[in-house]
């Protein structure tokens, strides 16, 4: 059994990304279940791309998307890809969609089948604060959580597809200082956990 | 032709609730269009079927929900509903539903098909802010908006609908230090703005 | 009698400031006091010598400087100026001083004597938020605020001062979609009840 | 050498207090130094009347109070402790001063002598998050606080004193789903830096 975790490089003028920064202190494995871990580019276009061939590719029995949200102050489980891109600001490739559909008659949304409560207990039971969220927002983490998503579907059996939001980390909140932050540590023992009951639950 | 808006009677221990007490504010007609007005129970069972029945009978050609966001500081245009109910404080019914589907086997989300952008620069024009929002959450307000939309579907036409989420007024925001408001007279400015676009639109 | 209102130019990249822009609205007199207005310049040493003149100079009875504070959601009443500036970025004439005293051997703090509770539910009472803040921050605003208690305990009798931080206009508020705004409006309907509160404490 | 620690018990319905819990992983020496500590009740006139007590009977040759604030995302090192008890809630013994000077002659403020930037940054550079603070509130944190700093004043040599807030830990945060929350472990790190440095600069 395979498990997918992907990441994101850095954008938006932040110096880093958690996302990104916490792949590698992921374990390779799960007991039998082998991780494997990409970054992706924060990029409308090619980070959808890239999910899909992932998914078609490597064929994973599960997917677990990283990004960052500046603002978290907690692990954030995102219930609900949307049928939307919709940037407040260019992508690193220049790209600034608006209000364009990302799959022209996909569905309007897609929910995780990942058992997002019991992560969510899971998580907060290793002193991580943890949330469901509603809203994915409609920039690149959005877009990919919703091509894996809409990806996922088309393959038999479809690999559930899951994504955490992750707020700044301490180094880069410090020149802003009204946004929260968790250590690196922190998120990685949270995951953990995170994936070890999504992997329980297939 | 007919319009019809909806408010929510209080809850959740505020002791008013600006989408009822805006209500009497709004005209009764813009122009040539009648504006049919409703309170709505804060209750999931009861305000979906009431709803739903306000859809089949009247048969509006517009239909916009109003709900109270505490924390929200500015008209926020909803983009989307999602079939989920799942309540962190039990409605005024009694009834605390968790992580409960709203329609069986409907649709995961449904985007409002008003032209939201448009109707947000004509609300900002007349100097009231207001933003996009991508959750109504997952209470009651969302509950209505998704029985809204999915019965509208079922119309032919289908009427558009929309939710617009508003503001605590600085009445009920006395007691909440850390809560942003909003006068009823600037919301109601807003709100004719937004439905003469919305109606524009038709 | 006389009371001195003064407000701000813009800085930090802000198109406008609410606290200058407020200024024309308020009357010239209320009854038999006039009101005189003053726009200051956002620097430290600049705002600091023109405020202490206004003082010795136009001899006010009462003294009210408004400033902006992005993120305001409310009216917020300052309870104290203290001796210090650190900027986090530098004023409108490239000062940016860091832990540096406002008047070396200054009291680290100076109270407002002005009936500030009084005030606050005098602005209530029109519908328009207020709230009592127990800092001015660091940057020009309690710099003007501390000069101005300190000018005002060198005079006699001493003229009671104030100062009053507004929110961004909602035009302001456009690009910053997490900010609160309030309007012209009611800023000067909150600020016409402030201050015939403090007159009538005279 | 002697440092006293103070923390607070449970207060306002919160079921625990990170002031009080931290206290216990904190060593009780560091180097050559003692490290006291005592947990202080919420209570205005007790917990003045107690931290008055161990400065004069202790004559440590530092003081650290710590406290909880709830909505803190960092540690907040308090600069000033002013000259007011305004309480929004009865304190643990039932006390609700509302507009009361601590010291009726006392100065309105109160810097603490701490080299508090340099101990921010001893801070950061173990990963944890720091922030200046201008305002310990009106509550019971600010009582002890500016009792301890005019007690210190008429000591001799009077010892520093400072303040430190602390945000929820995760788990208290757990039922708080707005509010931002720190580990006692990353509490812990950050708070022997922050000592280190104060002890350093005696």
């Amino acid at each position: 059994m395979k498990v997918l975790v992907t990441g994101f490089e850095p954008f938006g003028g932040v110096e880093g990304n958690p996302s990104e920064d916490v792949l590698p202190l992921l374990p390779d494995a799960l007991g039998p279940i082998q991780i494997v871990k990409q970054v992706l580019p924060v990029a409308f276009v090619d980070s959808g791309w890239q999910i899909a061939a992932a998914l078609t590719e490597e064929r994973p029995d599960l997917v677990l998307c990283l990004g960052l949200k500046s603002g978290a102050m907690a692990l954030e489980l995102e219930r609900i890809a949307i049928n939307l891109d919709d940037a407040y600001m260019p992508d690193n490739a220049g790209d600034q969609p608006r209000e364009r559909p990302i799959l022209p008659h996909g569905p309007d949304g897609i929910f995780s089948p990942l058992p997002l409560k019991r992560m969510q207990r899971a998580i907060q039971s290793t002193g991580v604060p943890a949330q469901l969220s509603n809203s994915a927002g409609t920039y690149v983490c959005n877009h990919v959580f919703y091509v894996a998503l809409a990806t996922a579907r088309e393959l038999s059996p479809p690999p559930p597809v899951g994504f955490i939001h992750l707020p700044l980390t301490p180094q880069l909140a410090l020149s802003r200082y009204d946004r929260p932050s968790m250590t690196l540590e922190d998120m990685r023992r949270g995951l953990v956990a995170a994936l070890a009951t999504a992997i329980d639950a297939l």
